[in-house]
């Protein structure tokens, strides 16, 4: 059996894309198939609350195009995991976050993990997502290595930088694993565990592994109740072109 | 002094828009100016998490333009308090969803609270904000009256059905007040209070207040950190024409 | 119309009463009327657990004598909300802490905030108030300046040494807010706002709105359950005299 | 060795004094001595958050009184535990309150308990002593049993009332133990414990043995930071003769 | 590359061990061998604390074995994770419960779960177990079949109870999807997915995969702290023979 | 009246043993007989939660011993109440934890206390029982002194560093009291005390208190759910001898 897992970066930058479609290639079974894209449409990378919220039409609109060309299931390939409860109505196979999956994932290393971000202005969202995924027990700490998205694959101390900064991490917060808060870190992760020697988990990764698993067990979302695909309705203004799909 | 506040109805309805402008006007004090608008693109109603993903472009195009025409501060007048955070970093003066100014309101009239919105499928979304505000131990239950938002003012029974719900809720929470889980319910306040004999809190006339109070302060979100003005970055894609305004 | 809100100082401290009324009528809107008292018995200041619960009876009086003259609401201006659920049973109109104004106010302005007190064993009950108001994840510290109640106004150093601590309160626990633990420090506000560059927020201003917005929207305390009006008995010994009006 | 411990009913009522007497001394260990009183002043009984704010004074007095007497620990014999923390900071040996101990000592007995208390009106102070006790995943439910505190004993089918309502918040609830929840149900203990067949507590004997517990560990408050002996200082009014002693 | 899963099922039945054997190679991807065992010593089957605590140690030698044969990861085969801690101080590859993996498996289906265990007495520790896993709000009920572990395969009514007890949690929890409470269930949830038109999640499937997903990996539990090898230590009396291994 | 209690060391060192008994005997009321053993099988010390699972059926065989010879109630004297759900389901009296008994008792004494165990690797079980005990709250933090449990009597530092530990404990967390985290710290209580002038909870004289309290008040583990006596079934391997008991 073919499994097809369509890998979302918000982001829309092609550097970015190609290390996280390596990553999720990288771990997939036999028989999956990986299709990475960004959308249209949407800020070049996400460091804000705002950025975050503008990137959503993009991703749902690659979701509704996934959805009539039969992919299985998707991973949304940034930290923030933005538009996930609106896939989710969309789609009719499961979709996954990286940050969910690379929180609930690192459960199973240890009694906490630390997250390493960006800029230390997203650190927020992240606090935010500890809380939704029910986490905060085993969050011990949230960092930033004060690097901004795109310049992750062009500084040539990131490697360095981001080293510091989770060891920092783990040593401050005395926890078990290391949490990447960023897609575009996804290509360092065997790097970094080898420097730290602690585990460390990618949830480009992770979340491909998780949809992976799910369409293994038949399991989707529940399309019955609060995720249910969206009602038909008007749209007005620019976004009408990806919305007639729902209806 | 003149306190200009601007409400924003992520529902492209004017109907709906006019109800709201009129509840926010009620309660305005002596030298506030209320400027009710609804966004140019965006679902007409909101009543999913796509439906609300989509809403927050056009409701942060509008703070933008608040932003150039020197508003004082903000209501987002749907209950979803869609693209809070965002419109937060665009904004200089307040921005109060009004979820979380009725659900923090119900606070001070008793004991618990009990929420009652429009479809079954919006009380996950109603959940999710109660946990985010902190009102948890508050918050007695979430129940909803099964009427789509735009047909609250088509409905002859509305009132009848609303009020039903309400009593409903009410009883099987055993709480003090109902918080009104739709914008568009706004105008019914005062019916409700009168059949029920309870504390009936509408999140447009208590956002609309919360904004004044915090402007009589001069209290503002702090700009220094996860709250500061977006990064200029890159667009791409139809999103672009209000974009350029944070940079 | 008018609006008449009984500001009550359970600090029988007419010095810092004097500073409280100021406070309240610097934020209260046209037709709003202030009265600030203190109460007839209690401590004249509120520094401990002892010192608080014997200042309740003292504000209470207050709160009856209110009820006869046809007061609209309440504002309890000590950081411990002394009599805070007794006098809601009391009164038919709105009550308000300062503690839970200034913390609920907070919120809206960034992620987290930090309170500053004036004494170290103060510290507990801001603690105890921090989760009974469920802001227990917005509060990210309790600190204090280590000033009796009654030496802010005396002791030439008090501005900057709060300006000290508050500064020192926002770095350590990277808050975007500051709560001012005390109603004697209402009037150094602006200043601390000034010095600081981050949202200070006063209590009793914040308190004071808040019962003029509930007024506002003709809200109140829910009076058919928890928060009935007493129940008539007999009382024993020197607490006659102000104790027979609920029944 | 010789243990006292001084039991106070803040209920100013010679009959359930009695009853309560009769409670802590069934379970004191040999060498313990029980002193119960009821203040001076106070309401007759205690049954909304106002007549419990107004017995807080008395309770004080009486322990102000113990202190000058040599009294090794103290009982607060009222559902309620009116004036715990201010106790604790006026008296040098433990002091316990009946809430505490029997919520405490009910988790010993099973997964969950549920509490029953007189009138429903007091339902929500038993839900904020929960919290405040940190139990509540233990609590399964807070009930009452619509009999005035002073009618317990003159109701002739209070143990009939009182079972049933055990008896249904057991089952309602799936809970494993009942607490009662007023003083004056503390002579009926052995006769529910019979007619339910599950563990009953009642706070009196929970709260005297566990003062006994801590004064055989010499286990008292740490009397060095929140604590402490209130500050000395001046008090205006009524209050006046008994608040002398702390300074 | 081959990845060794070894499922230990801690209920000492060869036949619920073969049901096992078959739902974890359902879907183990090509490459991964199963190896299915049950301890030689411990109860039939664990329907209590008692008999949860007594199948640890043949749960522990089980994986000492697994340890020194090379395998890479595995799986505790009872809905209570019973040595969940002591088998990661033991292994050096990941160790994964299937109740902490059907669990967080189901968040990711909808906005909550509810169980469905066989015996009402093991509620408990399931509740034990969503708090553990902080998948508290995600979890809206615990329930039971009333049928005991050996005779879920004996009782030629089974799927019928099963199917009625999950849609009655279902209805009643307004859940998205079920989780089965015990191994022995494994081989009917193709079944009941498709009488109850809900997804249903199976530990055992849901753990063998995340071991998949971990050792794909290349992550694994952190053994620099907690959960590094037990120290070596004499051990008296009985359970000396598989002990020797972790000195 | 009699009462038997049964103080269990699951570590099997006798002259730990000797320590704890002299703890709870010190303790006892008049009429209170202790009987401390520990059992023939298990590990020297408990330091991991390998040792701790393997001490389990030791402890086990002890309480059902002390069925048959009609003991009144258990202590549980390890730190991590090793077996307590079995030991309940197996016990018709009480059975407590020192854990669970020392930090309940701590909540008495102040607004915080800090743990201070042996080695660093124990302090995850810690956390884990301060989460089950719901004292969340209560627990500033944990720490260690970092010596094995068996050389706390054999070093002649133990005294000095344990002092040290506590101390800086205390300071660190701002805590009220310290509770001791290993039964074999139990008789340098007095000591310590003398030396942090802040209470000290030993665990063992505690449970012992609490298990003599239970019996005062006739109050036990409720029987008829969860704790029921484990259902009679067969055991395979090693185990067997004594586990007839139950059935």
């Amino acid at each position: 059996m073919t499994v097809r897992i369509k890998v979302v970066n918000p982001n829309t930058s092609a550097a970015m894309t190609r290390g996280i479609h390596g990553a999720a290639l990288a771990v997939a079974a036999p028989g999956t198939t990986i299709e990475s894209t960004s959308p249209a449409m949407g800020p070049a990378s996400i460091e804000s609350h705002y950025d975050e919220a503008l990137s959503v039409p993009g991703v749902l609109a690659e979701v509704a195009e996934g959805e009539r060309s039969g992919v299985d299931g998707y991973v949304l390939a940034c930290f923030g995991d933005p538009g996930l409860d609106a896939a989710r109505e969309l789609a009719a196979g499961p979709v996954v976050g990286i940050a969910e999956a690379a929180m609930r994932t690192a459960t199973y290393l240890g009694r906490t993990f630390t997250v390493v971000t960006t800029l230390a202005r997203t650190r927020g969202r992240a606090w935010d997502l500890v809380e939704r995924y029910g986490v905060t027990k085993f969050c011990a700490g949230v960092h930033d290595v004060d690097i901004p998205v795109l310049e992750l694959d062009q500084d040539p101390d990131t490697l360095e930088k981001l080293t510091e900064a989770c060891a920092s991490a783990l040593a401050r917060d005395g926890a078990d694993a290391v949490v990447l808060g960023c897609a575009g870190m996804a290509d360092l992760c065997a790097d970094l565990t080898k420097a730290l020697g602690a585990p460390v988990v990618d949830g480009v990764r992770a979340a491909t592994l998780q949809v992976q698993s799910l369409v293994a067990m038949a399991l989707t979302t529940n399309k019955h109740g609060e995720y249910a695909a969206p009602l038909p309705k008007a749209y007005s203004g620019l976004l009408h072109p990806f919305t007639t799909s729902p209806g």
